[in-house]
């Protein structure tokens, strides 16, 4: 795994849009690791900006991760409920729900996508939900880059080994941020890391990169007992100096308050994992009002803003996996070191 | 840990209340284990008489495992409902409602279990849901036990830690049968084993045992990386020759139907690991209707033996951990050598 990625470590940091940028990538890299650049919120433009950035500071290779979720079409209805739902929060806040925009800030990989990776190649691929159309993979595949992909069931990861990825990210359930579910919705099929990764492992000829509360070396020890070739670790780098997380964020994952985690849909409207906050505590955090994935998120931006200017996350997606215990406010190298410090 | 328990190997056969009785606690015992006695659902005399069996089978050291919930006041309003969601499953299996039984079918730890305790002297007790009053725990301290319990969360391990445990079992999301939490009721709380183990063991200063999802010899050497002294396994005994399992039961263990588990309230009223069934999928796996643990058992018996005897596990409780490629048609100690196989 560590020659097909082209790393010294079998550690890539996992791809987290909106916390980070190029600077916690390089960083990474420069470690011995795979640095990830989360390429779902970027336009075109901006997502060759970070490439750049990438390979003007390391030589080392590096990841650009996709989602490639099915686009909804808009509804109507359900977004007038969710706006219902909200609107005491904007009242409350002095807001208007009128201004609130419509479009979701998460985009497919697209045709758009597919040009930049042709265009500039980059050595790593991963994807999250699933694959991009076969015509689009192949645009990946002929670039040479390794294609990874997440999965949270054994059948997810038969899929995508049958699909031609090089090796499979088994999520498990203690993963922060976004599940990688997209064969069935039904989060009672989604599992823990220890007992996903060896049934992958023992299903898939593929190599497997085990992600989910994954924080120190005994953690990245337990992975590779468990039959994973390498891990994916997310939480641990939210707090270091290369991140751009906020300091409400950072105050939150450093604090009791990241014991209690949970999959919440208010944020985007997809089951993601986050600290429990004012608004998944009223709404609760899987909500039949919010809009399907990623149309929430429009509405929620505004409220979390208003807030966050008052030094409030009550409406900021605090994403965590359930073992924030590795987060350390210090340089991503350090944290990448001390996670590869028992290999 | 091993030294305290008195056993070689530091594998602890999951005390599984319905599916095993003395037979398989021997076998574990005997091949270096810690097997383990449900206690739960026995009478006084029963429990005299399945240790008496133990100690006339095998010299080692055993464990007697006791529920200690809260025990709740029927509720006739939440009875009815739960009797009126299940009426039209009596029609169809031409059952008649009225003679349903109504009391729980499990008991708390209570001064007639006390007696047994102070009577027997077993060498280890372990308790799920909790602890017992401090007088009915005094009771079995004096007898010099190792005393165990399980904790779901950090708050509850330092709660447990506090009342002086010996040892505590982190009951990581992935393991099979009744969740053991007792602080908090929100689901959300719940840990993979992963996460879980490892936050536990820096929280307490007593050993740490790690269950859930743990099934063959890769997954005993991760649960001791990320800091368990031992581990306690139940889903990979189901099967063995010494257990009581249902046909029924052994054959959704060994098939494709394993993969899908999800806890459900049904069965008992508590949040419970099983595989998906009929009645999981028709009322949904947590259902508002069932009453609180341990009354929802009373009106589904039927319902289960009716269709057992027609070769059918639809209102059957199929106890699964979400990992159950550990199971065999083999003895108990084929079982337990085999997770020990790296040590």
């Amino acid at each position: 795994m560590r020659d097909r990625l082209g790393v010294a470590l079998p550690i890539i940091q996992a791809p987290m849009a909106g916390v980070q940028g190029s600077a916690l990538a390089i960083a990474v890299c420069e470690a011995g690791g795979l640095g990830s650049l989360p390429m779902a919120m970027l336009s075109p433009d901006a997502m060759r900006a970070e490439i750049a950035a990438v390979r003007a500071a390391t030589s080392r290779p590096f990841n650009l991760n996709f989602f490639c979720h099915a686009e909804p079409v808009a509804d109507a209805a359900r977004e007038a409920t969710w706006r219902e739902t909200l609107a005491p929060y904007y009242r409350e806040l002095g807001l208007d729900l009128g201004a609130a925009p419509a479009a979701p800030l998460r985009k497919p990989f697209d045709a758009a996508a597919a040009d930049v990776v042709r265009e500039l190649a980059p050595p790593v691929v991963s994807f999250h939900f699933g694959l991009p159309s076969a015509s689009l993979l192949d645009v990946v595949r002929r670039t040479g880059a390794t294609i990874l992909s997440s999965a949270t069931t054994v059948d997810e990861a038969r899929w995508l080994e049958e699909r031609g990825v090089h090796a499979i990210i088994a999520q498990g359930l203690e993963a922060g941020g976004h599940r990688g579910h997209f064969l069935a919705d039904d989060l009672t099929l989604q599992c823990g890391t220890l007992a996903l990764v060896p049934q992958i492992a023992r299903a898939v000829r593929v190599p497997v990169i085990a992600a989910g509360g994954i924080a120190d070396a005994p953690g990245v020890a337990a992975a590779l007992d468990l039959g994973a070739s390498a891990v994916q670790v997310g939480t641990s780098y939210l707090c270091c100096d290369e991140a751009t997380t906020s300091a409400i964020h950072r105050a939150a994952l450093l604090s009791d308050a990241a014991h209690h985690t949970a999959l919440t849909n208010l944020f985007s409207g997809g089951p993601a994992r986050g600290i429990v906050n004012r608004i998944m505590r009223e709404l609760g955090p899987m909500s039949p009002a919010a809009p399907a994935f990623p149309f929430a998120s429009a509405a929620i931006a505004p409220l979390r803003a208003a807030a966050e200017r008052a030094g409030r996350g009550d409406f900021s997606p605090l994403w965590s996996g359930q073992n924030a215990t590795g987060c350390r406010a210090s340089p991503a190298a350090e944290i990448t070191r001390a996670l590869a410090s028992a290999l």
